[in-house]
């Protein structure tokens, strides 16, 4: 079979199981959830051979250090896994919430009815985690799923598919609604984001280089997560103790993460005041600090070590470092942080450190991102931390859904018409 | 200058008027729409005079009569235009509205805010009276608006694009809030829906054609409305006179709408019952019936002429119309008609008539349309029928906003997060 015909096999399963699942109940979608969490835990075994088998795979064709890392799965992961099943069946089922239902002077009743998009296709690198937790996360909002992980993961896929189709059958649920691509076939990728009448959505997951390929290529809607340059603007009016702790947590609690923070907004009548304790903070963390003149002037008169600074250049303002580097810039006050931001910035997270109601107000609502904060950090910006219970992943798209990406955010709303014989006039 | 540099010029206007958008109050943007209100109905001569000249362009380029009558605006049109205006000047302002602000564990509080999309490019045929509409409803969802007419509406556009800036003016709002594209090249068309950086979401809004190549081609979301195959579904335990009524409205009340019906479907239990009352109903009022062999024979036995009957081809289930045609099919029951509708349909609208508890309950779960009936009549799928007050369109898309779009399905929901110095641990 060529590529073309086994996608849209695949395509055309996944369509008609996709109904199935939309009528689902609630408890069957459980029951299978914790089905394919019981397989998993039994043939932890099983799935630690296979990756064994892609593991050395993968060094063999000399593959890099970080990619086999993300590849290994270690007892602990294989648990971690059937865990994030199970938290899934615990959280509250989204579909088929009816709202707003309201009586319209015709005599209709109008409202709206959550239901699941349809049809998900899912494609990340050779992260075998993702796969239970992508399965996971459309069987419980009622989608039909295909997944496609990086090649080099195949046989870890394949044995985590074989405990996610034991799962669905214990619970009377279609094969077809979790399907992963068996083929490495990079054309595979090619056919499932063009898949019109198969595919509802795209969520790629995983480097940057992955989602724009995926993103220019696709003639399906993309839920999508770029990149993260968040900002920290300490405000004039910030209390200089909060600033700091947010600014050490924004930045230094993870250096790998899309919501840590890159870059560093200071508002000039505070400089001199806040600016020597944080840096002192971040060089003392090994941060490197890639500074506008007046800042690195501020900066080298607190006595911070030459290695740790660096004059920014225009680049550093838009950069993403995932690395102990960030970006420092003094600015006038909030109109100058705002226009920064939202010119520079990813729309992904960003947050003022200030006491001042007014200001907090605007840049609520005048930051132009996914989440805005206020006297927090970044690194809030979470599926876990927002209640979400689960995260499908990050959007920094306008479209549909922004920032964390839960359950809700694979379903969409249909309207609802109840009548009694009512025509229009 | 060349079509691409004018439509980045565009682009980037409409970027930074969108900030100020944003921001601006409500009081203000009300004062716009009725301000630019207040010009059409001043300048209502000079709209009528710039028509009369593309009317008559258009007729001496020998275009066709239909189009013509979309282009031609009247007294009454333009009127209708300042009326629109003024309506949703009344309408609440979707934008900053925050919900669900609740405590997490760590101490913050997590919540979202209404916000508008950014930068919305709409694109329409020679219907000067989308001008209008499309800029107050980009206008009061805070968004900025490019807007692209058909070329042969240039100068009623222009007209009426003077007296927006007027409006805008006068609320103090920036001029490039809502830009009227000035050239007929089509190459803008093409600049337009693929100008990422600087335009967010695009609404075409015309015949399928047009959405069609719109939807091939835009590297920008879409949020569009391809066609209306709307189906009514006589059920076995339906009303006899609710079922004739509705069919009779969903079909014939108008013939050229997206939600009218297009196919008839009869449970076989009643088609005997039913089918005749109905099929001379629409034999009446002129209405061709494309049959299946076992209605085409009720129809037949009820001695409807033949002149109004015609076997219906596999294309017909398929076919939107939007003229006196309607597909009949006689079906098992529930299940083959909710998968003859998932089939065959549009994901438009769709309606049982039923008395049956369980099967409505069902038909709500499993239609896949963006909107599904009960006991109603198809022709209510409409923004204002729905209480939203105005309507951009109406949207067959799963993603984002399904059914008619109105205000809200112009804005989307960031995070917001307020917390007192908090980290994550």
């Amino acid at each position: 079979m060529d590529i073309k015909t086994y996608m849209e096999t695949l395509g055309r399963q996944a369509r008609a199981a996709s109904r199935a699942m939309a009528a689902a109940e609630t408890s069957q979608k459980n029951q299978a959830l914790l089905a394919i969490a019981a397989a998993i835990r039994r043939d932890a075994s099983v799935l630690l051979e296979a990756n064994r088998e892609d593991v050395e795979a993968a060094r063999a064709a000399g593959l890099d250090a970080a990619l086999i890392d993300r590849l290994a799965l270690t007892d602990k992961t294989v648990a971690g896994m059937a865990e994030g099943l199970e938290q899934i069946a615990s959280l509250a089922d989204p579909v088929g919430e009816m709202t707003d239902l309201k009586y319209r002077p015709s005599g209709i009743q109008v409202g709206k009815m959550r239901v699941p998009l349809g049809v998900i296709g899912i494609i990340y690198e050779a992260r075998p985690n993702v796969t239970a937790d992508a399965a996971g996360l459309c069987l419980k909002s009622g989608n039909a799923a295909i997944l496609r992980g990086g090649s080099e993961a195949i046989r870890s896929n394949q044995a985590i598919a074989a405990c996610v189709r034991e799962g669905l059958a214990k619970a009377g649920l279609p094969a077809e609604a979790v399907q992963v691509v068996e083929t490495t076939d990079r054309a595979a990728v090619g056919e499932l984001i063009t898949m019109k009448d198969y595919v509802d959505v795209i969520v790629p997951r995983g480097g940057k280089g992955l989602i724009e390929r995926i993103s220019a290529e696709a003639r399906i809607p993309v839920i999508k997560h770029l990149h993260g340059n968040c900002h920290v603007y300490v405000d004039d009016r910030a209390d200089a103790d909060k600033a700091l702790r947010i600014v050490e947590n924004a930045k230094t609690q993870r250096y790998g993460t899309c919501n840590t923070t890159e870059s560093l907004l200071v508002a000039r009548p505070v400089a001199a005041a806040m600016l020597p304790g944080i840096g002192r903070m971040l060089a003392g963390k090994g941060v490197e600090m890639r500074a506008c003149p007046e800042a690195l002037a501020v900066l080298r008169g607190a006595g911070i070590e030459e290695g740790r600074l660096r004059a920014a250049s225009e680049a550093d303002w838009s950069e993403e470092y995932l690395a102990p580097i960030i970006a420092v810039k003094v600015v006038d006050g909030l109109d100058a942080a705002i226009e920064h931001i939202n010119a520079y910035g990813s729309h992904h997270t960003d947050a003022i450190v200030t006491e001042d109601y007014t200001r907090a107000r605007r840049f609520l609502r005048e930051v132009d991102s996914a989440s805005v904060m206020v006297n927090t950090s970044t690194r809030f910006a979470d599926g876990f931390e927002y209640g979400l219970g689960a995260e499908i992943g990050i959007s920094t798209d306008k479209i549909h859904a922004r920032g964390p990406v839960g359950l809700e955010g694979l379903t969409s709303q249909k309207w609802v018409v109840l009548g009694d014989g009512h025509v229009r006039q």
